[in-house]
Order: C-alpha cells, then structure tokens, then sequence
C-alpha cells in the first residue's frame, strides 16, 4: 500500500469505520488497489490512521460482506478481483432552475379560488381521522376506500345523473393517474381518438402506453362525429361539459351521436372527464353523458383538485362492470396510491353536506367573477368570447390580432397568458387567448384588465 | 302525447323540474318521443302532473338548453331529431366480492408491522402542518415539495451513500408510480431487463409503457451479467440490497460489473430499487450502487411505504442530470401526485430525527423477530432457509416438497403463503416459499409454525 492518504474526521455525521470503508471501497473500484493486493494489517491501519483496532474491524468486516476483500486465515485480507470503474467525466451544469417571480396576475385556466376552499372543517375531519382511525396506515383497497366511494355514488347519482355503485367506483391521486389506469386496462394496442384542441396531458398519457392516439376535430356541437366514424377509434377521451379549452357544452343530440356510434362496435368506449361540469352559470348544470348510456360503455371521470384546491389529490372514476372485472383481474391498485386518511376526510365532506354547500358558494362567486372580467373584456374593441357559460376559463379573441401578439406583450408585463394553440395539435382554430379567472381575486379584475388593455394599446 | 305516465315523487332529493327533465329526456332518447313531435304545452303538463307551472318551465329550459328540443315562438315546444338509444341490454350480475376472512397468520412478505409506525409524532406532526400551512392547498412542486427532497438528500447520503441533491429527487406516490414515470422519460422503446424470479409488478409497469419487457435469471450473487450483456437491453430494474423474493444481497464485484456494463453503451441506465435496504441484521447496511457510480447511470428508487407504513405514499426517486432535464422538458408532474401535508410532515420527521430513531427501533425488532422465526423453522426436518440477512422476508423450503405441498395444507388452515414460483417468469428455481414477517406479532411466532407443520404433518 504506497499511501494511506484516508481522511477520518469524527465530528461528521458517518461514523469513522463508514467513512474508513467508502475510501478503501472508492480506491478498490476506481483501480488503485489492484484485485490480489493484500491490504495493511489491522494494526498498521490502526496505528497510522490513529483510530481504533475495533474501528479497523468494522470497516473490514463491512468491504467483506459487501465481497471487495476476502479474508485468508492468519495472512489478513486480500482485494477481490473488481473491474476498476472507468474515469469519472466531468461534472454537469447546475441543476437549479432560475427561481420565478409570482405572475402580476394570475390568467391561468388551470387554476382555481383556493380561498374558497373550505379550510376549517377539512382541518377538523383529517384531524379527527387521525386520532381516532391508527389502521389506516395499512394498506388500503385496490380501489379506494369503500366509505369515499359509497358516498360518491350517491353525490354522483344525485348531483350528475351519473348511474353507478361504490364497487365500480376507482380512485385516483388525479385525472392523469386514472387515464393511466384506463391505458392499463386494455392489453391490447387501442386506437385512442382524443379531443383537438383538447388536454395536451390526456394525449401523452395515451402516448406513453401502449397504444395510439389521434386527434380529431371539433366543431360547434364538440367532437365531431363524422372524423370519429372515419378514424377508426376504440376509445374516444373528451370533455362534453365544458370542452377544455374552447367551453363548448356539447348537446344532448352529439351526445347521443356518441353513445350509438359506442354501442355499434365491440369494444368501444368513451372516457367521459366531467370537467368544470360543477360549475354552470347561464342554465342549470346538464347531467353527465354516463347517465344516458344504457349500454355501459362510459368511463365517467372527475376530480375534487379542481372543485376544492389542487393540493386535494383525489380523482374518481366509474367503471363499466366488464372494465371493472378487467380492473380486478390485472390487480390495477390505482386507489392504494391515495392517502387513506383524506379519502375518509373527503367522505365525510361528502356525506355531511359540506361538499355541495361548498360548490353552491364557489358556483356563486366564480359565476360574479366571470361576469365581471367578461363584461371588461367585451369593452375591447374588436373582442369577441366563447365558452363563458361554465367552469373557470373561457375563449378570448381580438379581431385582426394573433396569438403572439396578445401574449407578447402581457408577458412583458409578467402576466403569462395562454394561446388556444398550444392545446391544439393538428387543429388551426381562430387565434384566442384561453383565459382562466380562478387564480384572480375580484378587486384585481378591474386593473388585471386594465393593465391588458394598456399593454395590447386597445 | 299518448300517455303521461311520469312519475314525480317531492319527496325525492333532486328537484321535480329535473324529474320531469330526466323522464322527458329518456323518452327521448330512447325514441318514445320522437324528432319533430310536438310536447304537450306548459298548461296541459302542469295540470295533468298536477306541478307548478314554473316547475315545467324549468323542465323545459333545462332540454331546451342541453339540445332535447327546441321553441318555436307561440307554437311550443318539438323534440330535436336524436338518434333514439337501441335497447338496454339485460344487466349484469352483482358486482360485489365476496368477504374474506383474515388470514390467521399473516407471511406475506410485503407486509410491515403498523405497531411499530410513529403514530403519535406524525399525527402531531400532521396536525401541526394543517394548522400553519394552508399555502399547501395550491398545486406543489412537479417533483414534490423541495423541503423534504432537501432533507432526503441529506438522509440519503448519511444513511445509503446515496450522492444526489434535491434538485434531482422526484417525489411520487410508491415505487410502481416511480417506475411508471421512469419508463415516461424514454419516448423511443427501450429494451427494459428485469430480474426473474423478481418483482412481477416492474415487469407489468414497463409491459404497459411503450418498452419492451425481458426477464434476466439470478445466480448466487444475483442477476446474471452475462444473461445482461446477452439480452440487449438498455435499462435494467434490480433490487440489489435484498433481492426480491431471493433476498440475496449483491456483492461489491457484480455491483463493479453492473456500473461498467451502464457505462460501457450510450443511454444505459440501472435502475436500483433500494427494497428493504433499511433493515440489516447480520451485517451493517450496504452503501446504495448509486454512491459508487462515477457515470450517472443509476436510478435510485425507494419508498417509505415499506420502512413506516403502507399508508404512508410518499415514494422517491434521485435521477441522474440528464434525466432530470428529460423530466422537467417532458413536464412530467409525479410530485404533485401527493398530498403535501403528508410531504411536509415526512420532511420533519426526517429533519427532526424521529425516522432514524424509528428505523433503529424497527431494526431491532425485525431482526429479533426473523430470528426466532427463522429458529423454528429450522427444526423442521428438511428444512433449508436463504436471504434472512435483510428485510421482511426470506426463502423458507423442504426437501423434497412442492410449493404445491406446502401452500395447499397451509391455506386449507388459513393461512395463505406465497411461493417463489409465484414471482418468476421463465425461471424454474428450486421449490420455495417467500415468507414474510413483518405482519406477524412476536407471541404468534410459536403457534403459526406449530400449525404450519401440523398442517405439513412434519
């Protein structure tokens, strides 16, 4: 051994034989103690390095049992035969991204009012869960607690005209989970036809399974029927509420074009996501797409991180009974990955009546909010809206202006803003903006557009 | 109309208008009503159904606005030409399970011991980060709450040799999350190795992604480099720690071979699931293969489902920088899968001490627990035992005995075991049983091998 250069210094963390291994260790792979060599004694280590025989032994003892040396009786220990490790290359660039200034106002149609989130009583109940429910750190059911999902099949029957059990029930950490988890019940490679313009993060997940996506077109009514039947799909995704982006409803007679087209064909599906369906302004909310299939071929899918806050990880959907067995069959355990305790929170929300008086309130609020900002937006000239009946986001155009040159400037006065065209695929609809109003506060409107207007000098 | 059989019930939870709505709808649909036909006016409905005229009003409105019919100034109200629904198809069973029973013994290796879970200071914990962070409500960190990758860079380091800093860890719900994500990262297919006998649900999580899945056999020191460097593959899963279900521990010269093979081919990585890594008995602790990898080619994955209690879903991951980048380009958003009160409270009790004092305690209790276990059922004639070094599990055969031989007396008593086969693919390993301990209590050690052999009649 030409040279014991370890360093062991006792006030770190690692006690001193770990620290006496990793360097033997480090030195053994990276070649510069040979497989065959013999190492130093146990005393010469000891005596040189100042430490302990005992510390000795247990660094010994450890590159042993991890099989870098092996021990021969009375003549001390020799280094295995290990592939020295090729140089290291050089260290990258920093991993921290630059830090980001909050935006001055907040146009993002993903997000949602979380003052209105109801704060103190959801406190309480994940509390009480907590004291009162310790075999909840056991693994759950495969599908979600039964208790969330029996109080969901009647909210949903009764709130969505959506006609299910608690046993076809699945839950989720969130939409993008349970559209991973449709993925995962066909075995087969599928032909998934999804909305264009439409949920970018629905056509990935497709994407990265094992099955094909293509983007059909919409027209006033939504999906269109006629580019479906031409597309040969299995599976159709989309968002008949409140179509995102564009905030189309569909009505009832493409959504009736729908289930036939689902009910001709073996295998057929529509993956129904009920988006920004809770919340509907200008007529009463329109039953859910699943409640009019008398042929158990709707997927219908939801979410509380939209209605209640983001930070709310619980999505459920309801399963035809064949998906359902299928669900069972591939032991899918999409429900194991949601906290137990907030899923008997959230049925407690439900049952107790906290859930609807909630989105009674927020409805109100998000429906003031949408008629204040639209009502300043159709003071620009040349602009024009759609979609604004439902939800958290509607269409904004100015007539003879592109995309570019409404975000441009927003964003040079750090208001990001959305374009329609980057949900759009193949699609080349109007240039729009997709505004959002959940993330705004009611006193801002009023300067949030202002400072737009200044900005595009309209 | 020729009959108005519509039956409205007030005392129903959902209002009379959208009983009559539903009703009117489903004829409809179901062409009973059909397109162009005339409905009976306000008055005629309102007196035959002895409602209120408003109630029909609002009926009306809601079909008017979802597409159902349309008004024709003073002439009333027609039917939209709808595609009627074909018949409903006879319905299927119930889709209830039936009940199980508990099992009277609990060996099943993926099961932990909640009564050693630190319920009291997590649950003080949790509380504490309701009551002073409502900020958690908003939508977190793509690759989960920087606080806690901070502190499990720290804890990583001290306590697996794991070198990585916050910026690369990625938080997700569990490992199979984790494993879905990576397979995300690769948008060309990959050729994915995993180990045989191994964990089934890796093999699954790849098979569903756009990869293609191989199964790599085991020797003495684990998987096989030469099956590796035969198969082609490019990515690799392995459990080297405690091989799951062999629990063989991979010694430091395969560990050597393994890195050179990664950093030999452009784009190889290993995928290192740290699995029961946290509990060794006869030895301490292996340092992680990602601490001696010079090149960046490991994926480090662990979960503290398994380490504090399955209803803890907070997983992790340390990728290398160039994935990193491919995460963030590719916006994958794991992180935000889990709740972040639960982030935060795992953030203290890693920074506060309390998880290493915790996996101190469970150490010495597991290991206190397989060997007694292990003890007993070394007396049983025939027996052989192999991988009791580590984790929750170990192989546990008869000679002479078919897993067959061993599982069905067992389970005709209740007491349900897995065997090795259970987990392989195209490997045929010696009969064995994987049996877990960690759902087992100390005082039920005695009686659960006593039925076991009077149930083997050995």
């Amino acid at each position: 051994m030409r040279d014991l250069t370890y360093q062991l210094d006792p006030a770190l963390d690692h006690p001193m034989y770990e620290q006496l291994y990793r360097q033997i260790a480090r030195d053994i792979l990276q070649g510069r103690l040979p497989g065959g060599s013999r190492l130093p004694s146990r005393r010469v280590l000891s005596a040189h390095l100042g430490i302990s025989g005992q510390t000795v032994d247990s660094a010994l003892d450890l590159l042993k049992a991890e099989g870098f040396v092996r021990s021969s009786a009375r003549s001390g220990y020799f280094v295995e035969d290990i592939l020295p490790l090729p140089d290291t290359p050089k260290p990258s660039g920093s991993a921290r991204p630059a830090a980001q200034a909050p935006p001055r106002h907040d146009f993002s149609p993903q997000s949602t009012d979380i003052q209105l989130f109801p704060y103190r009583v959801w406190t309480q109940l994940i509390r009480e869960t907590l004291l009162r429910e310790s075999e909840l750190m056991n693994r759950g059911h495969p599908q979600g607690e039964p208790g969330l999902r029996q109080a969901l099949a009647s909210f949903l029957y009764q709130y969505r005209g959506v006609r299910t059990q608690a046993e076809q029930l699945v839950i989720s950490s969130g939409v993008d989970q349970l559209l991973a988890t449709v993925a995962a019940l066909f075995d087969q490679p599928q032909l998934v036809a999804c909305e264009d313009p439409g949920y970018v993060e629905a056509r990935r997940v497709f994407g990265r399974s094992i099955h094909r996506v293509c983007a059909l077109p919409l027209d006033e009514q939504g999906l269109s029927i006629t580019a479906l039947e031409a597309s040969g799909a299995q599976l159709v995704y989309l968002t008949p509420a409140h179509q995102f982006p564009t905030g189309i409803s569909m009505p009832a007679g493409r959504r009736a074009e729908l289930l036939h087209w689902a009910a001709r064909g073996e295998g057929r599906y529509l993956i129904e996501d009920d988006y920004d369906s809770e919340f509907r302004y200008t007529s009463r909310p329109l039953p859910a797409l699943q409640g009019m299939d008398a042929h158990s071929r709707v997927i219908y899918m939801s979410t509380f991180s939209r209605t209640l806050a983001p930070g709310v990880r619980i999505a459920y959907m309801a399963l035809p009974e064949d998906l359902r067995r299928r669900y069972q069959a591939l032991q899918l355990r999409s429900g194991e990955a949601v906290s137990r305790y907030e899923q008997r929170a959230m049925a407690r929300l439900l049952e107790e009546g906290h859930y609807t008086r909630h989105l009674r309130k927020a409805s109100r609020v998000y429906q003031r909010r949408c008629e204040a900002l639209c009502g300043l937006l159709q003071d620009v000239p040349g602009a024009w809206l759609m979609g604004q009946e439902a939800g958290l986001h509607f269409l904004f155009g100015v007539k003879g202006r592109s995309e570019e040159a409404l975000i441009q400037p927003a964003a040079a006065m750090n208001i990001p803003l959305q374009g329609l065209r980057q949900h759009c695929q193949a699609a080349r609809p109007r240039p729009a903006l997709v505004l959002g109003f959940g993330g705004l506060t009611d006193s801002e409107l009023v300067p949030a557009v202002g400072t737009l207007r200044a900005a595009w000098g309209l």
